[in-house]
């Protein structure tokens, strides 16, 4: 009845999909595997770029130089395919580019990609522990949402992203669940935990293994001024930066019960102080100091991972930064079950948790502290979260 | 109480936030723009590389040289800036790329990117018409959800990734929706639609304007061997591919039932063929011309986008295929509301579309053809999403 095709040429034809997908297709050249982890954990790093003078790899499992990323020198062989295998690597995820005569690009090899800021970033999993955490793994997976709701409070905008991961079980069930609140730093957006933290990766891993108890987790988009992340927005497709106003006025702050408010309407919440969790990196961790002091008995477990813990009262006038120690006295007499406090010996704000401890130890106010190696970077972030998500709500 | 430190030196701290946002901070330079649309809707296109040779601009917007994409010179300046601005082009989105002696690479100042198949790509939306349609509006927005259903009847993987848009008000209402089910090509996943067909922008767009009615859209992943897109399920941050097994072995088209009990199971829908509609591209295009005839009764609008109307019966074994021109009369029989055919005029499937229209002339089978210009592209799909839709459900 139709024109007959062999199966063959039908599915030759058919991966003629675009443009691209067709560049893709006949773009011809030796097949390259880039990146390639080794059984011993070192991973190999290759890109055909026959004409270029000078290939080098960046990434952060190389030591900075200084407040630049360090470099390794990729070889060259007679193929035209420049090379660099690592020492092993402890498991981790990890991210990289390459440099091509100066030029950064990303690897033309692994289409896994993430982006900080403005900056896109390849990304390799080394398994076998803390990566493995990371990894998509058989094992049953919550639901991402991506959806919007209204901040009547917030004088910058009222209608506003978030990113929930609801746990695996949600939909099948009529249980209630605890929230788990998860903010992001400068620069980042609601679609920073999700993608660069792993979250739903860390979260689904942690319940199947039974370290974590199902919960919801909320990763809202801590810039008031902005809908949405970059691109997600009627701002168009332009391009993110990382100083935006209002982002320390208070009103992510004060404005942070329109998001409670919508969760606790649209999901199966237990809406309790007990079932309430905050955390956050760097400007989320000063968000979430003083969120969890601003709202009384709303949240029993906080956590501060390389958090910005100023400025004081002195420096911005909005009520909710008034009276830090009084405040902080009042949250200690409230109670709550955990104040974890993460921070990397090399983070450039290490100094200011020391002085920010001290003040919590004159007040007598109960906290655990972790510290860890390395400085202000996702590396530390999925870690603490890996650890800080396992202490909720038991 | 806290160590002063002044808000600005504060800012500039938090300015750091991981290695590659410190290399973005910190990689100086003059700060470039691209891509930029102008105001006659020409693009001008930018990059930094003093020391390149020949950088060469691919898009969508340049004709292909044959199977290749076409591609343009760039000129560079004496700072060392390569530029090339386009004619004035019709608004639409666009992918594009540089090409840098010799080697494909990324626009550094435009993080906006969509990855088909094992190809990423920049891209860059000409509003003012049709462009409009996939930008991020000022108008309500729907939700975006990927979450996982069980396919027991797929004997390749039985847990699936799914993607699923509810529209505007969907959360806040107790209204019953009918379902869109939007089927991608080879190649393609459940991520498809979203990213490189705009979905959640042209169906926000559509319903504030009321061209279409409020809808689920049902995104799936048409390869029964897949669990998910790369990248999202158990193998790993793999190297996408274009042929997978199964994809045309009837599998998907049985298993189709499981997405159906899912979405019925879980979303507020009315389960009636009147609010079911199924649309594919390519091979969705196939999977939606057999699964809407192989289901009796169950979609009352259907949608073939650049269908791959192969192979017939003495091609394939599964139950599925067998006896199509039978099948296609006891489906012109059924009745429907709209069976919708578009095609570029430069499709490679343009001959087989024409013989399977002629197909259905002989049998009376009623249908709606659309044919536009241009070939097998993203381009085309988005174009007949945005005048399918509105036809839905009315």
């Amino acid at each position: 009845m139709i024109k007959k095709l062999t199966f063959i040429a039908l599915t030759v034809l058919l991966s003629v999909e675009g443009l691209f997908a067709q560049q893709a297709l006949f773009s011809g050249g030796p097949q390259i595997t880039s990146p390639q982890v080794n059984p011993d954990n070192s991973v190999t790093f290759r890109l055909l770029a026959p004409d270029a003078r000078e290939v080098r790899l960046t990434g952060d499992f190389i030591p900075a130089q200084g407040w630049m990323p360090g470099s390794e020198l990729m070889t060259k062989d007679d193929k035209g395919i420049w090379e660099y295998t690592t020492k092993p690597l402890d498991s981790d995820l990890y991210g990289y580019a390459f440099t091509v005569d100066g030029l950064r690009m990303m690897d033309p090899n692994n289409v896994h990609q993430i982006r900080d800021v403005a900056t896109v970033t390849n990304i390799v999993i080394v398994g076998g522990g803390q990566g493995d955490l990371y990894s998509v793994r058989q094992v049953p997976h919550g639901t991402v949402t991506r959806t919007w709701y209204d901040s009547p409070s917030n004088k910058y905008v009222q209608k506003r992203r978030v990113t929930v991961y609801t746990p695996p079980g949600y939909e099948n069930s009529k249980k209630k669940y605890p929230v788990f609140y998860l903010l992001h730093g400068m620069g980042g957006d609601e679609e920073a935990w999700i993608n660069l933290g792993r979250t739903a990766q860390i979260m689904d891993n942690l319940i199947a293994a039974k370290k974590a108890k199902p919960m919801i987790v909320v990763m809202t988009n801590g810039n008031v001024v902005q809908e949405a992340a970059p691109g997600e927005s009627s701002l168009g497709l332009y391009k993110p930066t990382m100083q935006l106003d209002g982002t320390m006025d208070g009103q992510f702050e004060s404005s942070f019960k329109d998001v409670i408010r919508f969760v606790e309407n649209n999901y199966r919440v237990i809406p309790k102080s007990h079932a309430r969790a905050i955390a956050g990196l760097s400007m989320g961790g000063y968000h979430t100091l003083h969120i969890s002091r601003f709202y009384h008995k709303t949240f029993d477990y906080i956590g501060l991972f390389s958090a910005a813990v100023m400025p004081d009262e002195k420096v911005a006038g909005s009520p909710v930064y008034q009276d830090i120690e009084g405040t902080l006295k009042q949250q200690r007499d409230n109670g709550f079950s955990l104040y974890w406090i993460g921070i990397g010996k090399e983070d450039f704000l290490y100094k200011a948790n020391v002085d920010y401890r001290q003040l919590l130890d004159k007040i007598n106010f109960p906290y655990v502290y972790r510290e860890s190696g390395g400085g202000h970077t996702w590396t530390n972030w999925r870690l603490y979260l890996s650890e800080f998500a396992p202490l909720l709500f038991k």
